[in-house]
């Protein structure tokens, strides 16, 4: 008999249909003698019903406190319908809200942290045979505020409470039965992976696999709760997220390959190269709250150098007008900037133990003449930036290369 | 300065634009130099929502338990908004839930009642100089559980917390300027009172002038809460319902003319005039849940008698069922029955100290020639069923007699 928490996400519940569904999910793990703790998010759509009319009422800037107040709403309906749906089904069934539980956090309203989870109740319900339905996304602080975790916190709520739990595993359900190779709207012979690491997940989030949420991942690695994406109304195991790291060497080198279209490119040309060049660039972008990628500084020469990095598309404007302002300051020779670029990335923790990925990953792009603009390496992954319009290119040539794409089914 | 609690309903807070009116009236008291504790219902319609959901999902019967955590988000999200109106205007706030006060209630889920209530923290925030801002119509068990105090629950909530903070008033916000001698569709002359008695508000409310809860009138005389009837829009100072009978030398004898078109009227007659008969007639009525209001048995002839009383219109058919059944046991003579008729009732504390007040009654009806078919009597009113269709003739006559008429003013 294992103990299981499950996540079912604002799309999963967002209608009453739905709600059915899952508690039919439910039921089924429920009858093999499981014991089951759900985390439900909001109805999808609620929460942003619920922003708009804070934000009508208080000219666009809600008291963060009463924000969570509302919001908090959101999920405390869902956790009842769904016991409801439970128990009209005969398995017994309680919910609790964030409060009721004790799912205790920071005071740090519409992004606060988990301190702390009171496993008291919960522990109780299983034991007395019920199903227990916690809202996700939200806590009470310790003046008795009600807080809410931020955006995608739900999972967050999933993976604390199988960790105070000790939860034999947490399985997120969401509208994909797994983390693939790749996109398989862009690589059709994407594969589901059956385990991938934390560390690898990360790197495939990051860089733009929303499949789970970062800080439930760095959660769940830290904490060592096994993780599992399923798909909601669809059978099939998902995907294993876990430490795993003994069985490395049967790891493939390369797990999957990431990508982003979301940056833009900005390069200062002819800056001094002199120490502390980087920090009089980097520092005011930074001070103007615009978060920087990818960094590279190429070799100088006649005592000068270019400086390259990526922000987000959206930061783009406005990183300019500071870059500019800085080359000024600097005396560089210009500023350019380009926003057709795009970035590919591959990730695996096989390549900490094989050389040659690298060359290996430029050798597929040569192939197809795809220029690389700018390279960055970490433990476990190589991302380019290219041209935005080879983007698909490059992902299916690095899929094929490194032999991540399914074999052909008959027809194919 | 005086701490005054003011409860303002559905309708009140029912769109963005009339919450912003409630935090401009709460800021006025505000700047007088009141302490204001400020409780909310849900917006209008939803509630209804909510229960609606719920239902979807239990095919018609929720669960008690899991209604109440549901339904209880609808004053949640209120108070947050109220909180966010009067913080944009400058003025402290802080909202709480039923729980976060702790509105302690029994676990009648759906109807349940005040036990106690905790008046630490808002007397805390009273002290800090701000707004305390309360859903109303729910609170908590003392397992934890959320509960709702039942529909019109929030002016339960609102003298609840008058009497815990022993406030100066408690103030209900509504869509009528006060209390009226009668109902003013019905006779235009009517006059708002100034003020009125528990009692007698009791006998208004339940004969059909349905301003407030009558819970919440029984609980504000119990533990004599000031209570004062206002317009959430306009101004002016309302009715206020007090104990304050030492005034009532100055009292009219008659407050006002309460009525009622909702009930029907059944005879049984020729029944054995016997000891217990009363009970063998209506104890199969009660034992089918219906209330039955006025009753009257006539004086007895040939052995025989004949026994009426009326019930709740929506009641009638099932009554007329239970009742011919009672009447075959019986061997009574007939059963009739009457659904064309109204309730009209003189109340007046005043009337106790005053003879031939029924009789001042009688004559002004007769002065019409509107038949008297029932005739029932209390301290302190005097009830008459008549013919449905004379029931306007008869609240007028009523009002003109015990000289409730407003003076005529120019052009009337």
């Amino acid at each position: 008999m294992a103990l299981i928490v499950q996540k079912f996400g604002g799309t999963s519940v967002g209608t009453v249909e739905r709600i059915q569904q899952v508690a039919e999910k439910v039921k089924k793990f429920r009858e093999k003698g499981d014991d089951i703790v759900v985390v439900v998010s909001a109805m999808s759509g609620e929460t942003n019903r619920l922003i708009d009319l804070a934000k009508q009422i208080s000219d666009g800037e809600p008291v963060p406190r009463e924000l969570d107040v509302m919001v908090s709403t959101g999920e405390q309906v869902t956790i009842a319908l769904l016991a409801m749906a439970l128990i009209k089904r005969g398995v017994p069934a309680v919910s609790y809200t964030g409060n009721q539980v004790r799912i205790l956090t920071d005071s740090a309203y519409n992004k606060a942290r988990i301190l702390q989870i009171d496993d008291q109740k919960i522990r109780a319900d299983l034991k007395a045979g019920r199903v227990v339905v916690v809202a996700g996304f939200q806590g009470v602080d310790e003046h008795g505020s009600i807080t809410t975790l931020g955006r995608g916190g739900s999972d967050t709520t999933g993976v604390a409470l199988a960790a105070a739990l000790k939860a034999d595993e947490c399985q997120i359900y969401t509208d994909v039965d797994g983390v693939y190779t790749t996109d398989p709207r862009v690589v059709p012979k994407a594969q589901r992976l059956e385990k991938i690491t934390f560390e690898e997940m990360l790197e495939m989030a990051s860089l733009g696999s929303k499949v789970l949420q970062i800080r439930s991942v760095e959660f769940a690695g830290k904490y060592n709760v096994p993780l599992r994406v399923l798909h909601s109304f669809q059978e099939g195991p998902g995907t294993l997220i876990t430490l795993d790291e003994e069985e490395s060497m049967e790891q493939p080198i390369i797990s999957g390959i990431a990508f982003n279209r979301d940056e833009a490119k900005l390069t200062i040309r002819g800056v001094p190269d002199i120490p502390g060049i980087a920090f009089k660039i980097l520092g005011p972008i930074s001070a103007a709250n615009i978060e920087v990628d990818m960094i590279v500084q190429n070799v100088s020469h006649d005592n000068t150098t270019d400086f390259t990095f990526t922000v987000h598309r959206n930061d783009y404007n406005n990183a300019l007008g500071v870059l500019q302002k800085t080359a000024d300051e600097l005396g560089a020779r210009e500023v350019v900037g380009d926003t057709n670029i795009a970035k590919v990335s591959i990730v695996g923790v096989g390549m900490r133990s094989h050389a040659g990925v690298a060359s290996r990953m430029f050798e597929a792009l040569a192939k197809e003449t795809i220029n690389i603009q700018m390279i960055s390496t970490s433990e476990i992954k190589v991302s380019v930036v290219i041209e935005e319009k080879y983007l698909e290119l490059a992902v299916r040539a690095l899929h094929t290369a490194f032999e991540l794409d399914a074999p052909s089914r008959q027809g194919e």
